[in-house]
This record gives structure tokens, C-alpha cells and sequence, in this order.
């Protein structure tokens, strides 16, 4: 049997930005890391590269693996590498922890220069447009004056639609997967649940709880396992569990009854170990906030109008968190704003989930796109 | 203008049940005591009676008010009451407090007999089953041996499901509004949310609250602001709230933001003050349980095989807890065991909360049943 080729081993790479930065809500951040890794190689003209922008838990680490006994590779092994749908022996890709993350860029966990101390309740609010101008700034610093594609699922699709309307000359392709041009007041009800989790553990400590050596595991956890649901179809969560009962019986109490039950638990309980609370609620946040429109008097046709870059959309059938619905609330306003643009709705039962799974017609999609990126910048 | 007739002043009844009920779980209660309202009169061969089931934050207090200047009338006051849908000008209906509540019947806050404290952890969950039981208890106190309907929405509407299986001979119809036969993952996993905000919070004392005079008012919170997205529609919430601010301007902070937050916020505040933990946890339990088809090879149609009622199946459009999709489960069943059903399907934005609603389509539909009902009765 060949084993598919991978991007193999990886490592990250910081960048250090001494210019200091004005965020959206008005703070000044005077010194802030980015912590990224590339894939395959910039070519001579800078012209092959990608940036990929990463979800709410999401990190630079998209492909490839840090040790060989590593045994999780990055989050999009399955399509960044060579061979697969975003080409390494193609593209040189690059996926950075936004600013604001808790694995390794300035964020929330990072030490505050002004006070030896974590910055905690001290760190800013950083908005989707706040990391589109930390990327370009990196891109500046890598030699990058316009992206093959910026391409994002999710949270990562609200980045890549940011970039096409902010920076319109940088980036050619524009892929916006599983994503939303804004909101709604139930995804912000969501959003408000998990937070009000964290914010009232008693171990949250205001956001400073790293100097009482203790981290709010409870709300963190409650806010990973609501979000899990949210993340999963009903039918596909019905698929995979059912009514399964762990031990085939009724025990009528409160531990595990449910196969569910241990699975969200668990996916819970993991989370809070490995995740900032403070970095979650940032993230949160940042979606909460996203509404390119509203600086174009609520209207999404005159904000993408703005866009040079051609598009494509993708959405997953059974995703209830971003609906297709959503995605055609973008393509139908590119469309309005005479922007090109290519749309496919994926049959899948994986609910939101959908777009870091391995699925043929989706990665098909995928791929034929990514390879018409590769012929055009190859002319 | 005319007021709309009303059931006026109403109050409650404590019924004392002396002899023990082994509950599903294998518990034995030696006592306990059922809290009820009645509205209009039992005939003189007590063909009229109806009884109305609550779902998981209802309680006995159905219709009426307590007193002259009461400005919340019981929670179905819009559908019984005097030429209302469930007319108390023909019915005798009655509404108790499930076994387990915190309305005034014996549950979890309530006082054990055998330790002068509140049961606390020690009260044993209650099924579905279990609450029939006591409700054919009530019945026999009040010398009905046969309702004209059991009607519920929600958990209600698995009360009356399980009264046409256990006890065929002792209902004439069926009304299961906004229901399900059983739950699915997703929505088990939402309970299970609810539960571990409640479990986890510091001040539940596993269970025992009462005794250190507090409450766990931070995971009730959460469990109800969670509760509350799952009984509102997409579509509902977005006409009600959309991405309405609060001040106008953005705040960048954690304080309420969308108006969707502070109504959220609001919702669970108002409720952790007022409803008990314990209970709720009960409630969700009983949710979780609720399966008739299990005791019968998980086949639904063998289960209600066993019914001799007549149904009225009613679900709502945009209701996403309890899909129509589900009630047509039910229907389905009862078609293939060649029971008597009606359904209707009620065009709603209000999702699962509907059948809480006066919507007049809604409530046409309930008005013709019952009054088929009443003509049936007057025979």
C-alpha cells in the first residue's frame, strides 16, 4: 500500500512586529509575534503564494507533522500538501495563529511587555479586519504583493472575504468556505451562551486567571460542548450516536447515560486543558462583530463591490451553523457587484464540520479550482 | 372594548397521596403530594374531564389568575378559559404540578419526611411513566375514569402519548402538540449542556444547595439562555432581535452588546431566581427517558398498537427542537397501527414556543377538535 504523500515534517517560524498597531477598537498594540509555517516554495515572482486563515480553535499548524511519531498532523493535512487539492508542489502556503491565539502569536496568554505579566483582561478585542491588516502585514515582510488565493472555512471565509473588500489588489482568488457575510442573532446567541460560561466560572478571575494559577476549565469546557453540537448535523450526530447507551442500560443518574453525553464530555474536557478561555472569547467576539456591510450602509453589494478578486463559495448541505442560505447570501451579492464567481453546495451529513473533512466531491471541487489558479499564474 | 372572557380567579388544590409509587428507576416514594388547578365543572357522569399535561418549565397554574391584580395568567391562558379553544364551558379541565416539580408538588426542594430536610440529591428522578401514574392517582381521587382528552405540548405531549399506551381504556383522545416519540443525539446533547452547567457549577453542592444557602444560579443561567435559543426559530429570532445593538456603536467588551444578549441574559436571570436546579435537571431526565417504542423491540407501531384513543397530531414550521419532521414520526406510527389521527402542520415563525402562542390557524384547529370532542361527549 503507498501511503498518500504529505507535506512531511514542519516547523513554525515567528515574525516579530516592532510598528505598532491600531486595532479596531481603538487600542494601540505597540509590539506583537506571529507565529506561522509555509508549505512548498514562494516562486521567483511571488506569485504562487496562499494564504490559508484559520477558525475559532484553529492555528498556523494547517499540514504536516512536527516529529515522525507525531501522530496529528495540521488541521488541513488532508488538502494542503503535494498532490492535494492546495498543491505544495504548486503553492507556497502559509497559515499563521492569529493575532489574539494561544499558539504562539500575541495573544491574551503572552507575557506583556509593560508588565512582565500575562496581558489577561488587559488584551484588546482584535476584529476580523484587525488580522487581515496583521497578514498583509506579513505578507509585506515575505515579499508577497498579491496571494494566488486567501482561502478560509468558517471564521477563515469571513478573513478571505475582509481581505477581497480591504485589500482588492492582493489577493487574486478569493475562497470562502462554510462561512457567513454576518451573524444572526441565534449564531450570536450561541456565541453570548459560551461566553457567559467563561465569564462566570468562578475560576475566570476577570480574565486574569493565569496569576491565580487556575484556568476557568468549567466554562471553557461547557462552551467547547455546546459549540461541538453546533459544529455537528443533527443527522450526522444521529448517525454516529444515536440513543447508544453506554452500559445498555437505563442507570438513572447523572453520569454518562448517552454515547453523546461521553463524546461532547470528553471533547469538552480536552479542550479546556489545551485552550485559552481568554483567546475564545476573542475569537467569539470577532465573529460577533463581522458585518463588512455596515460600513456601506448595510449593504453587502456595495461593500463587495470593492472586490477585484474572483471567487469561489462553497457550503455543506446539512451545515445548520452556516447554512448554504448564508453562502448564497454572498454569491448573490458578488453577483449584484458583477464579480465573478463559482458556488458549489456539498451533499455531506457532517453539518459545519463538513469543510475540514475529507470528501471526494468537495475536495474534487477543491482541487480543479485550485489548478486553474496554478495555470493562471503559470501564463 | 370587550375584555376577552376569562377563567378569572383561580387557586390551587394539594392532593395527599399516602400510599407508596415504586418509580421506573426502582425508587420507592412512601409519599407525596400533587399540587392542581381545576377550571369549569365535571359532568355528572364525569365524561368531561381533560387533562393538561406542562412541559419542562410548566406547572399546574394552566389558566386564570390568583388574584385581581395579577398580571401573569397561567401559562395556556390564551387556549382554556370560557369560549376559548378548550372550552371550560363544556370541559372540566385540570392542570397539576408534575411529581419532581418546584411549583408546590412534592419534588426535589420539597421537605423529606425522613430527615426534616430538603430531599436535595437524594429525590430519585421521575420518567414520564412515572408522572402518568401519579396522574391515573388524581384521576381515581377525582373520580374520572375516563378523560375526554389528555393534551400536552413538548414533554406535555409525551405524557399524553404514554397515557394512549399505558392506560388505553382511560383516554378518549390524544392531543400531542409540538412533540416527538423520543429524542435525538442532538437534542440530548443540548440537555446534557444544560446539565453539566448546572452539575459543575460550585454552588450546586451536589444537589444540596438547600442546606448551604445558596443556589446554583450560574448554571441554571446558562442552562436556560441555552434552553431558550433551542425554543426560538432561526427565521424568529433574526425578525425579533437581528444584529440590533444595544448603544448604537460597537463597545468592544463583554458587556451586553446585541440586543439578543441582554433578552438572553435577562431570560436566565429572571429564571435562575426562580425555578429549582434540581428540578430542571429532573425534567431533562425525563426527556432523555422518553422512548415507548423501547419496551417493545424499538418499534413504535407495536407500542401505540396499544392505544385505543383517538389523535390530533399538531406541529409548527420553523419549530427545530421537536420538527415536524418528528411529529410526522408519530403519525406515521399510528397510520401503520391503524389508529384514528389527525395532524396539522401550523406555518410559524416562532419555533418551538408556538404552542405557547394564540395564533389563529393554531387555535382553530385545537377549537374545531375539542369541540368534536364535546359533541361526542354530549351523546
Amino acid at each position: 500500500m503507498q501511503l498518500p504523500r504529505s507535506i512531511g515534517l514542519v516547523s513554525a517560524q515567528k515574525a516579530v512586529f516592532d510598528e505598532p498597531i491600531t486595532l479596531s477598537s481603538g487600542t494601540i498594540l505597540p509590539y506583537y509575534e506571529l507565529v506561522y509555517e509555509t508549505y512548498g516554495k514562494l516562486n521567483a515572482d511571488a506569485s504562487n503564494a496562499i494564504l490559508v486563515c484559520h477558525a475559532l480553535s484553529g492555528n498556523h499548524h494547517a499540514a504536516g507533522r512536527y516529529s515522525v511519531d507525531d501522530k496529528n498532523p495540521g488541521w488541513w493535512d488532508t488538502m494542503i500538501g503535494p498532490g492535494k487539492p492546495i498543491d505544495t508542489d504548486k503553492f507556497f502556503v502559509i497559515g499563521l495563529n492569529n493575532l489574539g491565539g494561544c499558539h504562539g502569536s500575541t495573544g491574551p496568554s503572552s507575557i506583556n511587555p509593560a508588565t512582565g505579566q500575562p496581558y489577561g483582561s488587559a488584551f484588546p478585542l482584535v476584529l476580523v479586519r484587525d488580522w487581515v491588516e496583521t497578514q498583509k502585514r506579513l505578507a509585506d515582510r515575505l515579499g508577497i504583493t498579491q496571494f494566488a488565493a486567501v482561502i478560509g472555512g468558517s471564521l477563515g471565509g469571513m478573513q478571505a472575504l475582509r481581505w477581497s473588500i480591504t485589500h482588492p489588489e492582493r489577493i487574486r482568488h478569493c475562497l470562502v468556505i462554510a462561512s457567513a457575510p454576518k451573524l444572526t442573532a441565534q449564531n450570536i446567541a450561541f456565541n453570548d451562551v459560551a461566553r457567559q460560561a467563561i465569564l462566570t466560572d468562578p475560576d475566570f478571575h476577570g480574565g486574569d486567571y493565569y496569576q491565580h494559577n487556575t484556568l476557568p476549565r468549567r466554562g471553557l469546557r461547557l462552551a467547547r460542548m455546546l459549540g461541538h453540537i453546533t459544529y455537528l448535523s443533527d443527522d450526522g450526530m444521529g448517525e454516529k450516536f444515536g440513543r447508544l447507551l453506554r452500559s445498555g442500560e437505563y442507570k438513572y443518574g447523572f453520569e454518562v447515560e448517552f454515547e453523546i453525553e461521553s463524546y461532547l464530555r470528553y471533547q469538552g474536557d480536552k479542550f479546556a486543558e489545551v485552550f485559552d478561555a481568554n483567546t475564545y472569547l476573542l475569537m467569539t467576539k470577532a465573529l460577533d462583530y463581522f458585518d463588512p456591510a455596515r460600513h456601506y450602509n448595510n449593504d453587502l453589494v456595495a461593500a463587495l463591490s470593492e472586490a477585484k478578486a474572483q471567487f469561489l463559495v462553497v457550503s455543506f448541505t446539512t451545515d445548520w451553523r452556516f447554512s448554504p442560505a448564508r453562502s448564497k447570501e454572498i454569491v448573490k451579492a458578488l453577483l449584484a457587484a458583477k464579480r465573478q464567481v463559482s458556488y458549489a453546495e456539498i451533499e455531506s451529513e457532517h453539518g459545519h464540520d463538513a469543510f475540514l473533512m475529507e470528501d471526494p466531491p468537495y475536495h474534487a471541487i477543491m482541487r480543479n479550482y485550485m489548478q486553474r489558479i496554478a495555470k493562471e499564474i503559470a501564463q
